[in-house]
């Protein structure tokens, strides 16, 4: 029995290379949540077998820039010429709906969240040691050693933003890392912060009865 | 993998007759977990069969009564003419040692914890409705009908002190309550306020790196 009817906006974040994805999908393949992942909007081409509304929103790029000016995206970025954000409206839908929304999302992007959503979860997913981080981002295999050594600085820097999350979890193994985030949504929802609304009822009929 | 070595210090609380002892023993057969029960020290004589140390600590009143002098317990209540309390050393003991300690205790002991303790964890149990509670307070079948008339009337005045707690978990049913308050635990110690400490050794090696 839940409290709060609200969804919670789940969003996982961490250093390149530390398996975000991996987790986020083996989140979702447990079962009895109410989860569900938020699609990006952007403004590069649709790849083959890629369907509107379920890998992307595809729009041009002035609709994306009139959306950045009347704020109705979570977030954005602009990677090689092209946009991708998060639009706010379709969070706010399904969170009232009572959906938990996932955003697996880079470290820069989390920081434009926790400036427009005080009441998100922010997880951090944390590598069990650099060197495992340095040997994930080796085994993909398919980049230059510049840019595998690129892109551990650049973790190696986000590694240091970790306390501004509310929860470090370290994926030494994706399963425990997906049932400890299942653990902390259903924590949150006990949380009398978000479940004391939900108690009211409870409490006026205990009003009425000691008055 | 946990990155805080120290248990957690969980406190469950709630009206009078809402099922606390029964989500407790549930709790403890949960495997996989750390949990030890809080023994408390008591002024009562030994009833038949009850062992030192694992039932109470059975101690006399000038000792008990010299330790409430020195502080050394977490809380203490009187009660028909005996003391009853948690001795804080051993709790102290036991959260080094890594283990979660579970103190299951009324409402105006929560309170008292509260003051000593910043860093517990406190669980109200609410029950998922006031004609449940009284039902149960009812089923009981060992009182008076004067004596459960007061004690739902204690209860409904505890009802209103839920919002002091941390968490609130409906005793819906017991194993729903103990998966939430496991959930809880997992969650607690992923909190990054708990966990950075451990973060450090990451953090070191990061910024040896980018230096």
């Amino acid at each position: 029995m839940k409290l709060d009817n609200r969804g919670l906006l789940i969003v996982i974040s961490g250093p390149s290379g530390v398996g975000k994805g991996t987790v986020r999908k083996a989140l979702f393949e447990r079962k009895g949540h109410d989860l569900v992942y938020s699609v990006s909007m952007t403004t590069r081409q649709p790849r083959a077998g890629e369907v509107e509304g379920k890998d992307y929103y595809f729009v041009s790029k002035e609709e994306f820039e009139e959306r950045i000016k009347e704020g109705k995206f979570l977030e954005y970025t602009k990677f090689v010429g092209n946009y991708y954000g998060t639009p706010l409206d379709r969070v706010e839908e399904q969170l009232d709906l009572g959906k938990e929304v996932v955003l697996e999302i880079e470290v820069e992007g989390a920081k434009q969240v926790r400036k427009k959503m005080k009441d998100a979860i922010f997880i951090f997913i944390a590598p069990p040691t650099m060197a495992d981080l340095k040997a994930r981002l080796t085994s993909r295999g398919t980049e230059s050693e510049e840019i595998i050594k690129e892109r551990y600085q650049k973790a190696c820097r986000e590694i240091g933003l970790a306390y501004l999350y509310n929860y470090i979890v370290v994926n030494d193994t994706v399963e425990n890392a997906a049932d400890k985030i299942i653990a902390i949504i259903r924590s949150e929802h006990a949380r009398t912060i978000r479940s004391i609304s939900g108690y009211k009822k409870l409490l006026e009929e205990a009003n009425n009865e000691h008055d």
